[in-house]
């Protein structure tokens, strides 16, 4: 007597119907991999085999394996396409279903070169493999987009919070490809950043345009220790790079501010709860009468994130709900009366993710944009979930279609939750030139670098394709700590490696790569003097969890003049090695689980950003000139010199 | 410094907001009656607190009490029109949303004599409130609704598992009133129930009409033994009442048929997984090819009740998903042709509901009906949670209207899952005749009574105005007990009270009410004869579940000529008390928690009907005439005499 597992193997129909008739719980068996009894019939690609199971077992299609991969992410693993046909038309799965590695069914059939299955495919989905892009389009720390189109450019602004510059602006002319222009604030005065704890500063920001001006709003987030904690600023520019206009300041409770020019030019402001409405001035830096509430939201629990949209007659309301974790979700309401009853559209939430194990998660936040064809898109934050739903990546920019039903309401992707791969907007595609790879060559630091709070104004240096980031006098579990110059993580696998001089630094300083988080939570992967009468330098890892866990470490030869730190990522695992020629290197540590640069990975302060990577230098905290317990003098004017810091997706 | 509670009593805003200010969470506080302070909020009926609390504070406008009574009914608590208005405008709040009662906003407007409150109510409802019927419309155990119109009339089948007569079949004229008026399997030869265990035997059934016939289709779920546990049956009849003809075997595997008749005439068999269909003959008896999956789903997991439907061009696919349970659902898709691809609604699913703390759940497993005036309806199943989630009246019908989308899709209740309070049809109202107090006085026993299994054909003996339960050689826990008389659990709170004749029985014999589940689960409250030499007779309670627990008794005085019994229900707590004259009661036994009479109560068998109350007869397991071990002589023939069983609820 075979095993069901045999039987599906061989293809031998009339023993898995025996087997199953007698024991029809076998079909929930798993292989040795975890997977289950019907992936592996899908994957035979026997049409007579997976109509029976699919038929007469008691097998869900909703079933997926430890990556999320389907019933018909298995069959193109066959390149059947009566099988992929069966499934696709009879069953209802989709050829653009993503796994957790956001790989489709569509994408297995390219990657095995099965011609024919990938022709099926195309022909149902309506497109050209080449003519899709994949979700989401802006990875790692890229929240609460908001978006503006200007001709035939597409502007985009997403939070910061504690964050310098602030706010970024970015352009694009396909909707799909993006670069950073310019910052909403680059004055560290008007930034006011430094006494803000982690997650605090510039929420969620608005970007809009009216009579030849942009024009950016956001929540100003102030610590929990006040009365007030919260106020909107705007601010304008000519340019959508900027310099943009000092900000004015709107002080109204609330958050997620966006601006709203009616026909008749008359300015107002919607800010939650729910979406509430003030009107403004001509120039919108003051509020000129009381915040009215239009509609509180659909879903009732957390209404933010207020667009109004003016299309055919209607004003229409779209809100995030739900919170900005799993139970986020867009939803619309209209009225044909800037101030009248809004009614709720039927079809809400007309973006949220209703698959649970989907990697794809947390989406919502949303703003509409019509490309100047006339096709209607979204784009939303998403957040990817790893492990036990860590957010690593923070929360991410995605962008779906819209479609407007025959009765009029706005619905997204179908009301199918974000896309992994979808068609691209009739758009010429621009790609733009952009390197992850830094060598501090230019005159100017790259726009992918930031800081939190803004660095002291001689923290930062180019010279002589060196970036020289001063020693701060505050260790980097302060929020007075400054010059941490960081880089957004944008994939669960890459690898970061830096070059640096090799540090004139005295006991109780250090300087090299840091992962971060906030304040609360980082780690430093960096060189270290030691506290001895004849300093060592050891290269080491500590971790910060709300306090300090010492790593491994290694002892450096001082007398090298260069040395390269090197920090591999795969998801929640870290390793770090050092080497002195960029060619042979050896393993420090190895960190299994950073699950504390994760959103989720501690309950302290407000975490809505992602994991950050990049350099620091710490001069330790004493005076400017000192000789320490065991006798060494010493100073707390250092600098890490760095050659460059490059980034390689793997 | 007072409390936030105080500053809400005293309606003193300026404070409210000084403590809000200072400590915004103090909003999630709640009083000695568990309470939330924005529902006290929003009992003052003042509007600018209200307000206040709405738009400045943490509150999120889902919240409910324990009774799940959310903002409006708290508002309409004080009668205030304008926080009622702007709560249902501005927050969008229902005044038609139940509680755990099914009481909703408008109910405490009517009944508290708030008129003006009432009037703006019916206004927004668009409806008086004497238009108004309330889900579920069959309380108790009525699941998987069919239904199907006959010119101006109404019919309905259920399930009825192992309970006969088999498939209640009932009418209607307004869609909301009903009766049964008889069974599809009243010869308990064809039903063929004796040797299936609790929740096996009639499983979902279909009716529908075809050429001035009646057909009712059903699943015959057999026991878990075999290899084939699952077949299907065809009765017709010219009268919707019957007598129905013999079964007609389909031997296809699955659940939950339905048959559906094309415009050319051709008969076919709906059937799950997914919607399979195969042809039938014209008559409806016989399958005469294979079965062919239409659509699998779009939910993908336990999908079943398929019902086709062809309206304006199209043949629309209903389906039941998401398994009877809290995340049953109704799905739609649609094709062409008959044979051809169906394709998903979007605004799947068409009905679920969404509030998992509402107390209807588990809706699902519906189909569409169109009155003869154009209006469309779903009948569907729904189950109410009590405490721990528990079904204590089984799965319940529920109706709920059908629009059609611009777009052709349709959808129920507006997608906002099941209504509590709705517009009644515009049809002619007709409540029919009828009483829940059974006096035996007729030659026929009432359609509200049934039989787990068939009875003995002398089992039952209506004589005299009493009803003669003849005592079973097996008891209750066995599925050979005989001739329990049993009627529907249908409320949370009601009072049953039995009288019968002071027993004439022997020790092992018992006779009474009893409390039913099935032979798993049960309670018995009955007459019981002591095993001693002078055995004594006590009134006593006795749990089972999987096993027997012996409750509290007292003596009974054998020499009175009648005793009564009365069962007090209050949700999940029985009061057992009885007496000798009808007025004064002597308690017997209080049982806090019979979990066990609810479909979650026991993991054992299949738990599909929900709780039942009557009248049994056990005569113990001996031969017919015997002499028992104290010496005392017997028999094994002995009845339950009942002169009445009233059911009234509280």
């Amino acid at each position: 007597m075979g095993t069901i597992k045999d039987a599906i193997y061989l293809e031998n129909i009339s023993e898995v119907k025996r087997i199953l008739e007698e024991e029809p719980n076998l079909i929930d068996e798993k292989d040795e991999n975890g997977v289950l009894m019907a992936l592996l019939a899908a994957k035979t690609g026997n049409l007579a085999l997976v109509r029976y199971i699919v038929e007469y077992s008691r097998a869900s299609m909703d079933i997926t394996d430890n990556e999320h991969k389907n019933m018909l992410h298995y069959a193109a693993l066959s390149g059947s396409v009566e099988v992929c046909r069966y499934l696709v038309e009879r069953v209802g799965l989709s050829p653009l279903t993503g796994d957790n590695n956001l790989v489709t069914p569509i994408d297995i059939a390219v990657n095995n070169k099965f011609f024919d299955l990938q022709s099926y495919f195309e022909e149902e989905i309506g497109a050209k493999y080449n003519d899709l892009y994949r979700n989401p389009i802006r990875t790692g720390f890229y929240p609460d987009p908001s978006i503006v189109r200007v001709e035939d450019t597409y502007y985009m602004v997403n939070s910061s919070f504690i964050y310098f510059p602030c706010i970024p602006v970015s352009e694009s002319k396909d909707l799909i490809h993006w670069r950073i222009i310019g910052y909403a604030i680059t004055n560290p005065e008007w930034a006011a950043l430094d006494n803000l704890e982690g997650g605090r500063g510039y929420w969620a920001p608005d970007i809009s345009y009216y009579n030849g001006k942009f024009y950016i709003t956001a929540t100003y987030r102030l610590n929990d220790d006040g009365t007030i904690y919260r106020k909107q600023i705007v601010v304008s520019s000519d340019k959508p790079e900027g310099p943009y206009s000092k900000p004015a300041i709107i002080d109204e409770d609330g958050i997620d501010p966006s601006i709203f020019t009616d026909d008749d030019g008359k300015r107002y402001m919607l800010l939650n709860r729910g979406a509430r409405i003030l009107p403004l001035s001509d120039d919108a830096t003051r509020q000129i009468g009381e915040a009215h509430l239009l509609y509180y939201g659909d879903n009732k629990r957390a209404p933010e994130g207020p667009h109004l949209l003016k299309k055919d007659g209607y004003y229409y309301l779209f809100e995030a709900e739900g919170g900005t974790g799993p139970g986020h979700r867009i939803t619309v309401s209209r009225s044909r009366e800037l101030m009248g009853r809004y009614m709720p559209c039927p079809y809400n939430p007309i973006m949220r993710q209703n698959d649970e194990n989907a990697i794809i998660q947390r989406c919502g936040h949303g703003k509409p944009v019509c490309t100047q064809n006339g096709q209607w898109y979204m784009v939303y934050l998403c957040g990817r979930k790893i492990g036990d739903g860590y957010s690593l990546l923070g929360r991410e920019t995605a962008i779906d279609p819209i479609e407007w039903t025959a009765d009029g309401w706005p619905i997204v992707n179908s009301l199918n939750g974000p896309s992994t791969l979808q068609i691209k907007p009739d758009l010429p595609e621009c790609i733009w030139e952009s390197s992850l790879d830094d060598d501090f060559g230019n005159d100017w630091l790259s726009s992918d670098w930031m800081f939190p709070r803004a660095p002291e104004f001689d923290g930062i240096v180019l010279e002589n394709s060196y970036v020289k980031v001063k020693g701060s006098r505050y260790d980097l579990n302060s929020m007075h700590a400054k010059n941490i110059l960081l880089r957004r993580q944008q994939n669960f696998r890459f690898e970061a490696v830096c070059k640096l001089r090799m540090p004139q630094i005295y006991p109780g300083q250090d300087v090299g790569m840091t992962c971060y988080y906030d304040e609360n939570t980082f780690l430093k992967f960096g060189i270290f003097a030691t506290k001895e009468e004849n300093p060592r330098l050891l290269v080491k890892v500590a971790e910060y969890i709300d306090g300090y866990k010492e790593g491994k470490s290694a002892e450096l030869d001082f007398s090298k003049e260069y040395v390269y730190l090197k920090t591999e990522t795969n998801y929640l695992t870290r390793t770090f090695s050092y080497s002195y020629d960029g060619l042979n290197y050896t393993t420090v540590d190895v960190l299994d689980n950073v699950y504390y640069l994760c959103d989720e990975g501690l309950k302290k302060g407000k975490r809505f950003t992602g994991a950050m990577i990049g350099m620091y230098a710490y001069a330790g905290s004493f005076g400017q000139e000192y000789t320490d317990d065991a006798g060494n003098h010493g100073s707390d004017v250092i600098y890490g010199e760095f050659d460059f810091f490059n980034y390689k997706t793997l």
